[in-house]
């Protein structure tokens, strides 16, 4: 190969970035054809890898899963039971696919999980189905993206560029609200807990607009500590603010089996004196007594939709961003009764 | 190279054990220097290994060490909160050495598992951590030995040959008995669910034993349905034999969970009318209401010995192997009283 030719294959999507005077970012959305690039830069950018020669191989990517047959998952944490159900239906759809999954916890940690992340490609992972820490910079996709390394976005997300399955939190939340109140409850806390990220803004988000929609007030959101052992002593918080709530709306299920204790504790009732609404509707909201009432964000449907996500991609590299938000549904059981 | 050494290095256990006619377990051991192999056959075996010029690279296993820096990790289920905690001891260790974990689920299927075995083997994993599934022959290992990929067992265990790490279920299963026994109960019922394994004949065999050695009868061994959702309406199933139980040990925390919402519904109160002992004691034992007494496993400890001894294996290929089994301890909380 003549040193000519050898320099060209080396052009990288940095190179045509610094070149068209753009960010590395700006350079992959314009390869991903992406609506957020205005049509001048895209002009500069695709003229700049003309000239330069660079070639994006996206055959690259499938030719990869020809090879290797495993898929990454990365979750941040799996003592929550919700990551054990979205597991099982991402394993569902790799398995009929004939490939296997290998799984890695970020800890909810950037750094860890770029390790993994370069770990999984040194691996030859065919993709990864990525729930991002809480703090992940876009970056880390940009970097995917550079490496062929097909990702997709689970639960949560940073960037509209990238392939999505999640829930539609913010529903679930406004179901959860219309449910108290139309019991009568006018005082309702939302405990929260766990990092921030785009799942938890959008709860959040969900409770105040839809408080706010029946002129409710939504001032008790109440910070819950994140260890799951400290959860039934953190009841009495709830009962803090001038004005106490008869039910309370829970992040998810695992903040809802521990306040459930700890409002045991404290000689309320669940079901009777006061009124607790869970999220998720994992199987232990079926197995407490009294049941829990839950908002199920179906779980296992979003691991089978980011499952076939990311086979639609290793078919087709370079095919737009999707997106699957799957529907909430408010699953009522015994928990909640209107206020005494 | 001349043909002949070209044939040389590529003479495998298989051969050896063919000419030495022997079972390529039986060649395994006898490099393993394992008791087991009488002092004849390992005379023979390994006189045709130097007949054939048969090399067991035992440097391998360390040279692949400083190429991947990653240890699989092979659990038969994730839905049990146990197998998380497990797996933040073997996180803990591993990491500590500058090493991830890449975590797959068997679904307790022996077929399964020989696929993730192989695909980690072809990932370059630097050793395996694997909590055997149900039925898994032993030739599995043997396989893993030949391939020179360094297996540690944990929780249950196939082969006395390869490194374990466990617990004490037996003695967990005796405080159990003892416990009950010294709270007046005579009718004790052990309700079990769940596949057939080493960790398993343990804890019966405990169980037992244990009830032999006070003179109360262990016939009340009683088949709970595996599916979570389906152990409350399972309750009923301690109550048809002819003696009532006063008191029920069950094989996990999981179940316990389970039947305690299954009493409640028959109108019966743990820690009031009914006592239930739980085993393994995970977080949720704590914040179950009554607290459930439960046997401690020190699944945390059982996976930072799991990371340890698979260290140890990285760095001494060839010392014999070794067995780490950990005590458990009774932890008594609230659910078990004197039977009325």
């Amino acid at each position: 190969m003549p040193p000519e030719a050898k320099k060209k294959s080396r052009v990288t999507l940095l190179d045509v970035a610094r070149s068209a005077n753009v960010s590395r970012a700006t350079a992959s959305l314009v390869i991903r054809k992406s609506a957020l690039v205005g049509a001048e830069t895209r002009a500069r950018v695709e003229q700049v890898m003309r000239d330069l020669g660079y070639v994006y191989n996206m055959g690259a990517a499938r030719l990869r899963a020809e090879r290797s047959h495993t898929v990454g998952v990365i979750v941040p944490n799996l003592t929550n039971p919700f990551f054990a159900e979205l597991l099982s239906g991402i394993e569902a759809i790799v398995d009929s696919a004939g490939m296997v999954v290998l799984l890695a916890n970020s800890g909810d940690q950037p750094d860890r999980q770029d390790m993994l992340m370069r770990r999984m490609r040194e691996h030859g992972v065919d993709g990864v189905i990525l729930c991002p820490a809480a703090d992940t910079e876009p970056d880390l996709l940009v970097q995917a993206f550079e490496w062929q390394l097909p990702v997709v976005q689970a639960l949560r997300h940073i960037s509209a560029q990238t392939d999505y399955a999640g829930a539609d939190y913010e529903g679930g939340m406004r179901q959860a609200v219309d449910y108290l109140a139309s019991l009568g409850h006018r005082a309702i806390a939302f405990a929260v807990h766990g990092p921030v990220h785009s799942a938890y803004h959008e709860r959040v988000d969900g409770f105040r607009t839809a408080m706010d929609a029946r002129g409710l007030a939504a001032n008790m959101i109440v910070r819950v500590p994140d260890a799951t052992s400290l959860i039934p002593s953190a009841a009495p918080l709830l009962f803090e603010a001038q004005h106490k709530p008869t039910a309370v709306i829970c992040f998810n299920d695992v903040l809802a089996l521990g306040l459930s204790a700890g409002l045991h504790d404290m000689g309320l009732k669940v079901g009777q004196d006061f009124s607790l609404l869970g999220f998720d509707d994992v199987t232990d909201a079926e197995t407490m007594r009294p049941r829990l009432s839950s908002v199920s964000t179906a779980p296992v449907i979003i691991g089978e939709n980011a499952g076939r996500l990311l086979l639609d991609r290793l078919a087709n590299p370079s095919s737009p961003a999707q997106r699957i938000v799957t529907e909430t549904r408010l699953h009522i059981r015994q928990s909640c009764i209107s206020p005494l």
